[in-house]
């Protein structure tokens, strides 16, 4: 294990490790969920966490430059002095890194409106498996000079290379925001309500969705519907009041409740963020699986999930971006438990082929790592062997995150 | 020239284009600035305005599927009937094509709010060079699966491959929108304006600066300002009726028109879309130049440019996205007059380093092409080689697109 410093000790070490074949392994926090910081091959664990400088913030072009091992929380409290904010934080947020999500194209909820972490990455600096490091991207808000390298970075799970600085967009803290809090009485309801929000010319800053047998198994339950839906906006006051107006006639004769206030909204997404380490920790080693599907087609994907796990006795804990597609999947699981473990993997692939089936991803948000990687075939087909062939010529000896994305063999 | 009818027909004649080393120069309306469908080494133009098809609108989705042959206004012609619009369309899009945005990285003035044109593909279908067909993407609104490659081929000018389809997001359209005017007595109060109303949590649709040489030079003045301002919003109606109560006061005691109907807002912008194509046709051969900076340096850009101009007597018409930090420059000259010819390149060598010295690009929206290609290197430094490998793995023989991003040598 190697904590580097800064990016020439980074640069020294992958020099070291391309010289000697050594496989490199960057990491982050270590909280992501498919194995794509784990050693699988051996090798040199270079450990970002110790790079974790925010290197400038710029309020008038609303950007921040920050070292990869910054936790997101620690990158909003020291925005939050200058009235800004990172919005497309993922939901491990409290203690995941910057870094990490830009090497896992990761996001969170709130990217319905602001965009993901892709979208917010400007310009990224970048150590090759040679050793050389370059600038890719530009500060400008926009540039069309080449192939855009930034976002071929961004999302390749440090098998191309060591992301030592990003330069991300950042926003002002918005003047309004306003939670509503709805029981469905049918999952279907929820992208119709979304449409026509939009149609009103209204983007909700989250949209989650939550079936009923979910919050059962974390001890809440519903008084008849099929499950929760949470609407946050944030905006102008104007705006926000509008979408309040806009909204309640829309949930007419469902039990809502308004949140208008920010601790009281804070407490109810902490409240909310906790379903979802609660399901984690129901068993041992739960698979955290995290599919994407168009978005008329969440009600489908969790309505199925649910039945596939009833029907494996295995309740698996459902939680959906229900705005942008992401359905987050718990199965418990414990591996102790060789015919409770196979019903998992069983039930993981019988949601993979579901999500490919509506057009989906077997990953919006996490990544393949090691744990995805033996599926990664059947969604990308002969797009693999694109990625194969780009990876082959930045890093021919292979010595970048070895047995990620299935790029050897 | 070639003019394929589908997919399969382009893969064919890549095919026995890769078996014979015959170079493909991909084509659209052939509207580009950068010379990018230029087949300046000869071979098979592979003229796409034949695959023209809008394949499907899919209005629950908020997506379009087209063939790359299909023009941004008869795409949103096809969309309005489904009161849909594609919002990120390029100053050009009367005649351009939308595989041609896409394969430049192009976007126009409204991806202030909405997003460039890359952030609205969400999959695409491409032929690669040895003839292969490949989808890249997913029509999942989020994916972290593997590298990026749609962003790959977004921008990448032909040099990998040709595209044959483009799943696009599109918007409902607006309920409400607002047209702001105004006479700014100095350029420097743009960017204040613009951080002003995005604290007040708003996003204009639109944020366009023009100096008064550039209006002069079309026949338009002003009343004693240094430029005139032009701000759309677009969303709810109580959105908009914020927004036009939080920029009046901001543009107290200037000169300001508001137009609030949509048949006095489309002859506002029409009028204003005529200025940058009277420019280009003030001279024989102009340079259309598309500089990038950082959204607070836009003034200085501006300002700069215009005195570089006056010096050298070549009245360079400027034309600015300036939310965005995009300043289109239009420089006068006429091929045959070789002093002025030598005087243009002069100038235009003098705002990319002004560009590239504002932490900015030399092409924010049109792409290198065969013209800005022999800059490539003093923007993108090493990340150029990078570039070189990528197309060296995808297309040995290079046969796609050759001569352009200075990717062979």
């Amino acid at each position: 294990v190697v904590l580097p410093r800064n990016t020439e000790e980074v640069a020294a070490v992958i020099s070291l490790a391309q010289q000697e074949g050594i496989p490199v392994v960057p990491r982050g926090a270590g909280t992501g969920v498919a194995g794509g910081a784990v050693p699988v091959s051996g090798g040199i664990v270079l450990d970002l966490s110790a790079m974790a400088r925010i290197v400038r913030i710029d309020p008038d072009e609303l950007m921040a430059v920050v070292e990869p091992g910054v936790v997101w929380a620690e990158l909003n409290r020291a925005l939050d002095s200058h009235r800004l904010f990172a919005p497309s934080v993922p939901g491990s947020g409290r203690v995941s890194t910057v870094g990490g999500a830009v090497a896992t194209g990761g996001s969170g909820m709130r990217s319905l409106k602001y965009g993901t972490v892709r979208e917010q990455v400007r310009r990224l600096v970048a150590v090759l498996p040679d050793g050389q490091t370059v600038g890719l991207g530009e500060l400008a808000p926009k540039s069309a000079c080449g192939y855009s390298l930034k976002d071929l970075f961004v999302g390749s799970e440090g098998t191309l290379g060591v992301i030592t600085e990003v330069a991300l967009r950042v926003w002002p803290k918005p003047p309004a925001t306003l939670l509503v809090e709805a029981e469905l009485r049918r999952l279907e309801e929820a992208p119709a309500i979304l449409h026509r929000l939009r149609q009103e010319g209204l983007v909700p800053s989250a949209f989650e969705l939550i079936p009923l047998a979910t919050l059962q198994a974390v001890g809440e339950s519903l008084e008849g519907g099929e499950g929760r839906l949470l609407t946050e906006f944030q905006g102008s006051p104007a705006e926000v009041e509008g979408a309040e107006a806009t909204i309640l006639p829309l949930l007419a004769n469902r039990r809502t409740q308004v949140w208008r206030t920010e601790p009281e909204q804070a407490r109810r997404w902490q409240r909310y963020g906790e379903i979802y380490f609660r399901l984690v920790r129901l068993k041992p080693a739960p698979l955290a699986e995290d599919l994407g599907v168009p978005v008329g087609a969440v009600p489908r994907l969790l309505d199925q999930a649910g039945r596939l796990s009833q029907a494996l006795n295995l309740p698996a804990g459902l939680i959906s971006h229900a705005g942008d597609g992401t359905v987050h999947c718990v199965i418990p699981a414990d591996r102790r438990d060789p015919e409770e473990w196979r019903k998992a993997q069983h039930l993981r692939e019988e949601l993979y082929r579901l999500a490919l089936e509506l057009g989906g991803t077997i990953t919006a948000e996490h990544g393949l790592g090691a744990v995805r990687s033996p599926f990664a075939r059947r969604q990308l087909g002969p797009a693999l062997d694109l990625m194969r062939r780009i990876k082959q010529a930045l890093d021919p000896k292979c010595i970048m995150n070895p047995g990620k994305l299935r790029l050897e063999e």
